[in-house]
């Protein structure tokens, strides 16, 4: 049985990565007397994964990150004025836009009508509200869970708390790390939709044989797998 | 009746503002070649509440602020190695041990025993889920809420969800503005219990005559105001 659908947000509802790389492509340029632009690039995601422990995932800790980054590779010597810039571009982050995904709104609107529907997210709480209140999206979702990192327990304790359980639960989403991989450990079913631009550290590799493991392209598909997932024609 | 309790976290269960005047302190003196103390303070407070709606509340916002600061105060002539040290001094922060507040631990358990208690707490998601687990205190909460502001409507759904409504619902905190006030509208009891230091944007004046407003001196009454609140001696 399949009671309750689980939607990832940024990358699966809208767009995400995109706006994180436009900013690390104007922290490039900022920082191009400095460092050239790959070298820059595996600087700053070292300083991510160093900071993930204590910054958590959001815009809030990337900056913080740049900074560090900028501080060390000009080895002391970068201008305050650009440390300035980085800030902005921060800031910006955390003003830009919600851009919906195709066919996020009706693929959501058509689920909420016979199953239990569920935001689960990790970033900044305020960031992750704002964009749910700028998608226009939050009065169909039953539940919003905005958590620290997508986990086996998480997802049971989520679909516990929303739904009857993660067993009987889908997780949808962009990245196989953290939408789907550990929705399929939970014992439910994991769908994975590819986005073009994917974080360096989500990546992760497909599982191979899973039988309740799917893809596809895009969301336009997703009603008709749940339609048949919920009636038994596939488990 | 009431069934609920809510226990605010920073400076009610365990010490919070104290490290951030610390910190302050760091700052002031790594800034003292560019600005005099009541200066900077006042620029800091005010970047502070400016950044509020981007940043929401909690460390890395605080940091962000800091270095805005820095800049700011400084006319862009900070060296980068200043920003170095307070990008340290943020993730110092992000580290501190959690030192409990007296009678925290007995008043909690006591209370646990008989009625729901929830922990409602805002700051940064990951950051107040870290110090929770170094608590100790997490397994005798029936619920944890991290929220990015605390408002009436925040009371409402908190105590919906882990209770019986605001109106059965006591709520404990060091702010008036946050903890006392927002829950007193929401239609339950508030209870302040002053900390020594408060954090300039958290300051309001308690409530006049109200009669589900009390305050005391430090968390070892709760449990008596709580039996005789639930007992209907007082309303």
């Amino acid at each position: 049985m399949l009671t309750t659908i689980g939607f990832d947000a940024d990358d699966t509802l809208w767009h995400n990565e995109s706006f994180f790389r436009l900013t690390q492509d104007r922290f490039t340029a900022l920082m191009a007397d400095h460092c050239p632009p790959e070298h820059l690039h595996e600087r700053l995601l070292e300083a991510e994964r160093r900071n993930l422990g204590a910054y958590g995932f959001g815009v809030k800790g990337f900056t913080l990150s740049m900074i560090e980054t900028a501080i060390e590779v000009s080895g002391g010597r970068v201008p305050a004025s650009v440390i300035g810039e980085i800030l902005a571009s921060g800031r910006e982050m955390l003003e830009h836009p919600v851009h919906l995904l195709p066919h996020a709104r009706a693929t959501v609107t058509a689920l909420a009508a016979d199953y239990r529907v569920v935001l689960i997210t990790k970033g900044d709480l305020l960031d992750q509200e704002r964009k749910l209140a700028q998608s226009g999206l939050g009065d169909l979702f039953d539940g919003v869970e905005i958590v620290s990192d997508k986990t086996p327990e998480i997802y049971r304790a989520a679909f516990a708390r929303h739904g009857t359980g993660a067993d009987q639960g889908l997780m949808v989403g962009n990245s196989l790390k953290s939408d789907v991989l550990p929705m399929l450990t939970a014992g439910g079913w994991g769908v994975h939709v590819p986005h073009g631009l994917t974080w360096a550290l989500e990546q992760a590799d497909p599982p191979t044989g899973h039988r309740r493991f799917h893809e596809m392209a895009d969301l336009s598909g997703l009603p008709d797998l749940v339609c048949h997932l919920a009636q038994g024609h596939k488990t």
